[in-house]
């Protein structure tokens, strides 16, 4: 219904959002809400913690933005978090190497190519500059992250960085929270905030930015024993545009949550759920389910630990744009931040009943190992008593083997440089032969009341501002109203940054403070009201029209004599006459799907 | 009632806040709010935006938190936003110098000195490192800024710094905001969001952190047409620690926000309404007003712009601590954007009828001034043109004088060396003597529809942490009930993380599904709900009682058979019956002050 600049001026001319410190020149991918998007973005926000937070029963917490650089390392966005750039020498502009090749080439995914290669297309395409044409063959292509980093504390500081997503304050907090959930899976932590990419290429408009507010939520689960309620919504109708269709010829097909389900087109049931909850969440806030489609990714595109992911797509001036990710992460994250930092990232599970089962132990004689590995022998110890349980071959025929290999993280025995002499290295790993006879190993029958589990995340992640961006673009209509054309949001009341205009007929005969009294009554019941009283009635209208604004009051002489005022419907601009006192009541009917002629005698 | 060990003791175990990133070691400053903090967090920030934005009419907006260099240098922050700090020689700790000196000496204000003159104070009174013992005596002392610094873009990136206050993302937007003002003074824009300073020695608690959320208002005035409507106000009773007080031997004053301002002790009314506005809001919220004052700047304390400036105090531990700043700012922020930013910071303000005034004009020979002044001829033009409005003396003689001396800043006529032969430089002026003769200059008489008025700012600013901190400590209680000692939060339920505990009476016989149900009906009637079954009931009242919980209802045999449940108030501990058809409106009516026993039959 419209294109992005009648948004972007739209957005800047009624306060929606705009480029910040444009009277500094601004810088790309940075944008301030005004008045009327600053509510809508809190509007959107709220409904989404009312769906997602509050109804099913989940915490919301409020983390730092700046984190420290070790969640990082854990987290793996201190390596991996990268894109790929190439800086024209003649020039100095910076572009993503990758999107060079892709636009130039029928190289379809580029980012997940080695450097080399991605440099090797641009010379043998002959690439240049898109900003002054200069030719880049021969130039490096580089990985560059895409975290803002700072320095915390002053002198001997310690480096920062803003985080790239909300969810590692969730990740870092895990063994804090769950005594918040009462060690009980499942439990969900959501977060709503701020987050930071450096993008090399911002976009124009909300839609890649390098400040934005993301909200997520971490739904942590026990694998095997916790199902989502898939029953609430089996009958939801979801869009999806499957992999094997994205592959094939395939275009967006609609099938019931049941139905993708039962037929393995969506593999995960926690995804699934979340995909038929959202769905209704989008049309609620105002998303044309005419141009939305859940699309799955595609292997190649999947994250190695990520067994399904789907993202919710909204499209906006012809292009499908990612407005959430879902995504069954397994036990990624939570392992990753077991292994780096210092805390319990498992949830003991008690049994129903205490279960007795065989375990293998083996107990190393330490008066051999010791001296035989010095330094390693502990971490030797331990790596026996984790191989015995897991069942190693090694030890099904140990009094006729000699030695029994043992490999473990060089890092934890780099300390001793005596055991390097009886291993042998590959990587961070050595590998030490222990002599079976120095090992009593025996299968023990145990009673066990629990278990200690690494829960599994189920992961929805939607981007604030690209749904701020899509309800905008997907609400912009325009039509015909006394000859003239108007525009108007036709977003939902819900959502509305103002849900009443105010506006006495003339500024005078004393219906300019009735109004304002009007306004200040409304405002104490709740609502979100605009007062208006600058020029023709009309034009008040359009201005609101333009804002969201679902409906409109009017205080004419007629509310001075008989206590009634004119009540206006944004979309049809129908209006009726009703008495003052039923305001509060009418416009909470209509905001829930009442009918406008039922207040009152249409008004010409 | 509570010291702080106890306090960030409950706020770790129950959820309320605790020292982010704990499992990597935890970094000073920096504070993860918990599902109860979040939400107690949350409710105090939506009170804010109800009293001091939607009830005035105010604008909201939403800004980026990293903003551009240029942003800083005009406001100030670049230059001047330091602490000074030492670092110990010997383990490397840096402390804020200032502090040091204060503490050892009866020096009050070190902050005020020049570094070398906080050096000598070092050595004259052989301080010491607090942390390891070494001299610091001729250890250098120097300002550190207290800007997060970061890069933005690649490649040639330009500085970046986290905005230390909200106010800014507001100053840089005025030419915009003020459309959306549709140009008309008097207009408040206000701001919640993340402000970050990179402290030397961040505080235990949230009282001096270095990622911080900051509510902030400014309200744009004229300063010769806009009175603040201080009859809302006037009997508003004010504990007022003045200046003069604070000087001699007085302390602490209750006076009326009309009496304070008719006795000159507070000396603007525009931060007198304020004043009166909060004071009933800071009640409003659980700010314990025996512990609670407002201290007037001293002369030497105030910001040389400023010209009242006074900080609202909470008493934590003994201590006062700052938990708003309400400052009459004058036209300083917007006058120092005006100078550097490309914009308009001004706001035209139209006379009631038009008036005639005299107007002096120099209409100087630029056929003349072009060869003797090369490229600064321009700028002294201008400069002419305003030293002749306003009504400089060189003028007045002109016919007898040979020259008229203009001082022109170096910066825009630094390009061109040939004027500066005919120049004195000093600092950045340059003064050129203009030849009397090549200037006419007359008064003309002519009419104006009105002026462009640089607005004044009235800024009350709010730390919503320390907000949240001082809520939380001074709703801190312990009492008796069943002979043993409870702690409880006594906190306003409009701020209540929860507002009604549901509870089971056992969980068995049908009780927890239906106490299930009702928690789901409530949550659907918009009440914040936490449903808990696990432990004894005087157990889960406990727990709820130490979050602050105001109500509780629980379901027992009695609801099954004939639907009444009981409800409990936390601060009384008393429970009445009644049916739970009513629940929704007793709850309505206890929370704007009701009184339980109206509700039903006590129980014991």
């Amino acid at each position: 219904m419209s294109d992005g600049a009648d948004l972007m001026e739209l957005a800047k001319r009624r306060g929606f959002f705009f480029q910040g410190s444009e009277a500094y020149g601004g810088v790309a991918g940075f944008y301030t809400y005004g008045p009327q998007g600053a509510s809508l973005k809190a509007n959107v926000e709220d409904a989404w913690r009312d769906r997602f937070v509050t109804r099913e029963g989940h915490m919301e917490i409020d983390a730092p933005t700046i984190m420290p650089e070790p969640v990082f390392e854990a987290s793996g966005h201190l390596d991996g978090f990268d894109d790929m750039i190439v800086e024209c020498p003649e020039c100095g502009e910076s572009h993503r190497a990758d999107h060079l090749v892709e636009d130039a080439t029928d190289v379809e995914d580029a980012e997940s190519l080695p450097t080399d290669q991605v440099e090797a297309l641009i010379a043998d395409n002959d690439i240049t500059c898109p900003s002054c044409g200069a030719p880049l063959a021969g130039v490096d292509v580089s990985a560059f992250n895409l975290m803002f980093e700072t320095d915390i504390g002053p002198g001997s500081s310690q480096p920062g960085y803003l985080r790239p997503e909300t969810a590692q304050g969730i990740f870092v907090e895990f063994s804090r929270l769950k005594e918040y959930a009462r060690n009980q899976l499942p439990f969900g932590v959501a977060q709503v905030g701020r987050a930071y990419r450096n993008e090399i290429s911002p976009r124009r408009g909300l839609v890649r930015v390098r400040e934005f507010t993301q909200a997520e939520l971490e739904h942590f689960v026990d694998p095997e024993a916790d199902e989502p309620p898939l029953d609430r919504v089996r009958d939801v109708e979801l869009p999806l545009y499957s992999a094997e269709a994205q592959q094939g010829d395939g275009g967006i097909e609609t099938t019931t949550v049941g139905e993708a389900v039962d037929e393995g087109i969506i593999t995960s049931d926690w995804v699934a759920f979340y995909l038929g909850v959202a769905r209704d969440w989008y049309e609620r806030i105002g998303v044309d389910m005419d141009r939305f489609r859940y699309r799955q990714h595609l292997p190649g595109e999947l994250a190695h630990y990520a067994s399904d992911c789907w993202d919710a797509e909204a499209e906006i001036d012809g292009n499908w744009i990612e407005i959430t990710g879902f995504a069954y992460r397994g036990d990624y994250d939570l392992s990753k931040h077991a292994k780096y930092a210092d805390a319990d990232f498992t949830v003991f599970q008690q049994y129903d009943d205490p279960v007795t089962v065989e375990r293998a132990v083996v107990e190393p004689d330490m008066s051999v190992l010791g001296p035989e590995f010095g330094g390693a022998a502990g971490a030797i110890a331990e790596e026996l008593d984790r191989m015995a349980a897991a069942g190693d071959e090694q030890f099904d025929d140990l009094s006729d083997a000699d030695t029994v290999e043992v490999t473990v993280d060089v890092r934890e025995t780099r300390s001793d440089s005596r055991a390097n002499q009886n291993a042998e290295r590959s990587g961070d790993d050595e590998t030490y032969a222990v002599p079976a006879d120095a090992l009593d190993y025996r299968v023990e029958e145990v009673t066990e009341a629990g278990e200690h589990v690494t829960p599994h995340v189920v992961e929805p992640s939607f981007g604030v501002d690209r749904l701020v961006y899509t309800v905008l673009d997907h609400a912009l209509r325009t039509d015909e109203v006394d000859d003239e054309e108007r525009s108007y949001l036709a977003v939902p009341p819900e959502v509305a940054p103002t849900t009443v205009g105010v506006f006495p007929l003339m500024s005078k005969d004393g219906m300019d403070d009735r109004a304002r009294d009007l306004a200040a009554t409304l405002r104490q019941a709740g609502l979100s009201v605009a007062y208006d009283d600058s020029g023709a009635i009309g034009r008040r209208y359009r201005r609101q029209d333009e804002v969201g604004t679902p409906y409109g009051v009017t205080v004419d002489y007629q509310t001075l004599e008989e206590e009634t005022v004119t009540l206006r419907d944004r979309d049809s601009t129908d209006q009726v006459r009703l008495p003052v006192d039923d305001l509060p009541a009418a416009i909470a009917d209509l905001r829930t799907g009442g009918a406008l002629a039922d207040w009152g005698d249409p008004v010409e």
